[in-house]
């Protein structure tokens, strides 16, 4: 990925990069996992058990989306509390997917590998909550 | 538009169809005039005061258009909290981008349709989240 | 919709705004229609004959959000290729969907509605896309 | 990236699927390198000379966006035709970033970034499209 190159050619002094580019990566990741996920319950033969987890993933993907988007650019002063809001709500959205993945991983490898990569993106989504409530 | 169509026709028995309806509808307008007015604003002489309101409206239209196809999902038992958490958010970024919309809505018109139209989704958003909390 | 208020607001003067309007507001509609969809199919007893509507939905809410996105920029001199390359692709995809959801409408009225929104849709950016390759 | 544990866990045998995750992790790259591309433009003092930069990014980030997830949804039998026009326009509005991006990069090195991201992004799924038209 290369976002912290791009975060770090912004002409704002952006603070908080680091975690900030983890940040995206893992908006971006968890995004693609969640769609993959969907679509691998789409092409199981008990799909009428994944239903919630279909939905979630779903859900989950759109949040990551204009996570990631929003993240980007948040560099608008006075703007903090919107920011926090965004990771708040995406750090739900994460958790309940996490969760709900968790339910199938004992049968299914792709809720496996999504149930973690949702609640490693909660994790990081909470890191840059953190970051930006501490003095920069 | 043929959302409330498509709510009626739904195997889940909905509630709230009517602003649940009219709640995406707002959403789907609000993405659409703000990523018009982004580039509205990209086309004026003097840009470099409408860096702001650029990247508010394309936060408001990530956040817009995540939160249509959420509540479009909204028939998931359990995750009521969710769907909350999501329009409330949604609500902050549409009252932030109109309150920036309209310092610059006697210059430029396009503001001010953007301002009223993103007023108008933060209200539509707020009585389905009204909805939400009241016995169906 | 406020699509055509913003489009005649717009320091440049764009071309073909009528249809440039009516195709913003199609794609609109046709994308929180195919989630819409999508999601009733969800709920279907007999979700396994459904999947590849579910998938057709998905594909085409993705390509209708971006060309929504895109033709709202179109007054990029010199790049009107790539608006006729999105649209051509977004015509495929909403001739694609209705053509499954057709087969499907007799059984639910969802897929009915959806058969003709993306019906409707590809015929819109085809108007667009007839209304570029004549003079202004 | 989890993309690639996620395909090869697909309930359907899915073919190409290194080739496959490569596409949707430079997707991805892709999107959210424009994205910042697009912010950092907007905070240059000659913001007025990378307004169709700026356009051009939003473009290939929505385009970016859409292929990610359409081609995680590629196994739809009989349907390889749409697979393909979304490659082929995403690699055009991909190569039209880069080139505009490329014109900036002496000055700006997230334009040089960014050029870079993009052509290796229609790279990647020129390979793509190429593994779909060879026999399996």
């Amino acid at each position: 990925m290369s976002v912290i190159a791009m975060l770090r050619s912004h002409p704002d002094q952006l603070s908080h990069t680091d975690v900030l580019s983890r940040c995206i990566d893992a908006c971006a990741d968890c995004q693609e996992t969640c769609i993959s996920c969907s679509d691998a319950c789409l092409g199981e033969r008990e799909l009428s058990r994944l239903v919630t987890c279909i939905r979630l993933n779903l859900d989950c993907a759109a949040v990551c989306n204009a996570t990631a988007n929003i993240v980007t650019r948040s560099n608008k002063a006075g703007h903090r509390q919107l920011i926090e809001a965004q990771l708040t709500t995406c750090i739900a959205f994460c958790r309940a997917c996490a969760r709900e993945c968790e339910r199938h991983a004992s049968m299914h490898k792709h809720c496996e590998v999504c149930a973690k990569t949702c609640a490693q993106c909660a994790e990081t989504c909470n890191d840059l909550l953190s970051s930006m409530r501490m003095p920069a």
